[in-house]
């Protein structure tokens, strides 16, 4: 193909004005128009920096941009889709209700209800500290938090916890090592509100009241896998959409199979496809098991392809109602417990979700989406298609943290050669 | 080390003397005594042979002796942990309640309750056919079965049926295709008991009585990752074990990543572990969706080590208490949604884990098991080990065809280097 026209070639750069915090939405405005072909850069913050502002927002203009928060003036208010008025728990605008920065979205001109948007990840690079004490180090954090797979089952009950650990990339690159960790602790937010737990996305955590453990993960390198954990379409239905619960418009995927050299391919819903990005992550294993992956500030590049419905150009996306991801070896389904989620739990699908999570559901949309898969996208016949799943297709849980819990099946193109 | 000393290396042919078929026991009287430290090359068969007796069974010995069943002699009439009257479905000598066939014991001189038994896989071929029109190629089968996942859940839920794929590998060695397919239609045993589904192991296919489809799976090639499905030290319970759900004695884990290079290690519950083997797979995916893998006859050759109790010689044996596989570059450890379900379940523990299986269990099993593993085998505290599951170690599903459904956890080797 070449190198890409220059006039089609496009930077987003994160600020308070380009991003969503915590919710996607069918009704926000575009920050950018492209058309298909168009070879995107966007920046994105992770939600996380604020764990450490010294390392992850100090000196940087779009982190302080987007993390501006003092008594005075909360530069994005909105952090999540619950109410603006915090009227549920008193957390803050938003109550929470979604957690991810996201940048965009990013209207691709022609798109369609019933089209298919394939994003080409190019590129992604973590981004490095702007303050001069740390410049050009790249940190990321994890936070082992309330919503995690852990926090209902410590070995000593009585003692929950969420710990952060900020990490550092290693000057190889391709490893990251853990600098310090510590308990949170009540952390009293600029608005005055107090959070005795994570509850709500990007409170400047205050260093003078922690304890920090500098002895932590010794000896232990930690491999990297960067990737976007949150990559979507806006979802058909109105109104905000917390960005928690992944579903068949993409969103909060979390799976570490999407970095560079990958491709996402979405159902598009709504006109223009209306494009985000954001939860940038170093590295996540198959099953995001604290509620957090390697949280790291991120740029990516990539590149927007429209397939119109019905004359697909690609064989593969015929029948596709979810998010499927290509790598060069594997094809990649996701299946949920409640694919449809939005659609499927009602008027409180939102809450919902979170209560009616099951691997056994998300196995059985897993193994569907696969079945019709080989079926449409390979012709196979069902009995075909039902034993090749059995010998050679790889069932993996891909988060327990998102509320819609995912199983993901890998299917490897060998089989096709 | 260098090569092993020639006193030391075994050879178990397979026959009608030399395995058990459907059940594991500490009763059975062992096939072998080896010091640790043996060589041991070990034959097993494929329990689907009898799908295509012409390529898998005729004009082999062991096969033949194995199989042999007139209605005046059935060389191994047990088949499986049930009653030998077949009192309760008539289906059978031991009802199929198991399936495998397993060659063994092994008994390991000195291993006692509460060692670790150390078993490499040095390597693993498949069986050639010794039927002079196939003679030297190597066949497998695949059963799409009623317990498979996909039984209950057809697109066409009146049209449910069992499929067998017979398989060739090709001459490269690192692929199969499909050769034909049939759907299994009822089968009358030579003891004249009649067969509508795969009830039963070992039923002599006769195939005047199909429809073949030559038309299958039509330029799809499936790559291989040959493995035992079983391998087993024998369970500390008396009695009869059927081999079909897995355990903290290892058994019929159906983890493909047991193949050549990797090796197992099963805590010793029994004088001299006795160790069987069988349940060849020439490829496996991650789920085993259908019921069956890649079903093939394979000589394995393993070296076996022993660590006393209280004294591993491996640090990461510590506190083990179910299989743990070592790859190359990984560990893996395996979840069960009852990994002790013989104690567990109380009497009825071998019916009642085929009703209560769950992938939500099998993740929770999985993840404690790591947090273990990373606490006692590698000294990190409970919030360093669960940070570093959440960001470097995939949980996946092993298999929901084992009556007690397995998610396995892989770790990085690379994590601690």
């Amino acid at each position: 193909h070449g190198p890409p026209r220059p006039e089609a070639r496009h930077h987003v750069a994160v600020g308070a004005d380009t991003v969503h915090w915590g919710y996607l939405s069918r009704s926000l405005p575009p920050v950018l128009h492209v058309a298909p072909g168009a070879e995107v850069m966007i920046e994105t913050l992770t939600q996380h920096a604020s764990d450490d502002c010294e390392r992850m927002i100090k000196g940087d203009p779009g982190a302080e941009s987007v993390f501006h928060w003092t008594p005075d003036l909360k530069k994005v208010n909105r952090r999540g889709a619950g109410p603006l008025d915090a009227s549920i728990f008193g957390r803050g605008a938003g109550e929470g209700f979604g957690v991810h920065i996201l940048t965009g979205p990013v209207h691709i001109e022609g798109a369609e209800p019933g089209d298919v948007l394939e994003v080409q990840i190019l590129d992604i690079k973590p981004r490095p500290s702007a303050n001069p004490d740390h410049f050009g180090r790249c940190f990321a954090s994890n936070a082992s938090t309330w919503w995690g797979y852990q926090y209902s089952d410590f070995l000593d009950k009585a003692d929950r916890r969420e710990v952060v650990t900020i990490f550092e990339v290693e000057p190889s690159g391709d490893a990251a090592r853990a600098l310090y960790s510590y308990r949170w602790v009540p952390q009293i937010d600029p608005s005055g509100i107090r959070h005795d737990t994570i509850d709500y996305p990007g409170i400047p955590v205050d260093h003078s009241s922690l304890v920090k453990n500098l002895d932590v993960m010794r000896g232990i390198k930690v491999p990297l896998r960067p990737h976007f954990g949150c990559m979507s379409v806006a979802p058909r239905e109105t109104g905000l959409v917390d960005s928690i619960p992944p579903g068949n418009f993409g969103g909060n995927l979390d799976n570490w199979r999407a970095g560079k050299g990958a491709t996402l391919y979405l159902p598009v819903s709504v006109p223009g496809a209306l494009f985000s990005v954001g939860d940038g992550h170093l590295a996540q294993g198959d099953g995001e098991i604290d509620g957090t992956a390697l949280e790291c500030s991120m740029t990516g590049t990539f590149r927007f392809e429209l397939h119109k419905k019905g004359s697909p150009t690609k064989g593969f996306l015929r029948g596709l109602t979810g998010p499927l991801l290509e790598t060069p070896d594997e094809f990649v389904l996701h299946g949920f417990s409640y694919p449809d989620y939005l659609r499927d739990l009602g008027r409180d699908a939102q809450a919902e979700v979170y209560q009616r999570s099951s691997l056994n559901r998300a196995l059985r949309s897993a193994f569907r989406l696969t079945r019709r898969f080989l079926m449409d996208a390979r012709g196979l016949d069902e009995d075909e298609a039902t034993t090749l799943m059995s010998i050679a297709v790889d069932f993996g849980v891909t988060q327990v943290a998102d509320g819609n819990w995912g199983v993901h099946a890998t299917i490897p193109k060998a089989l096709f050669r």
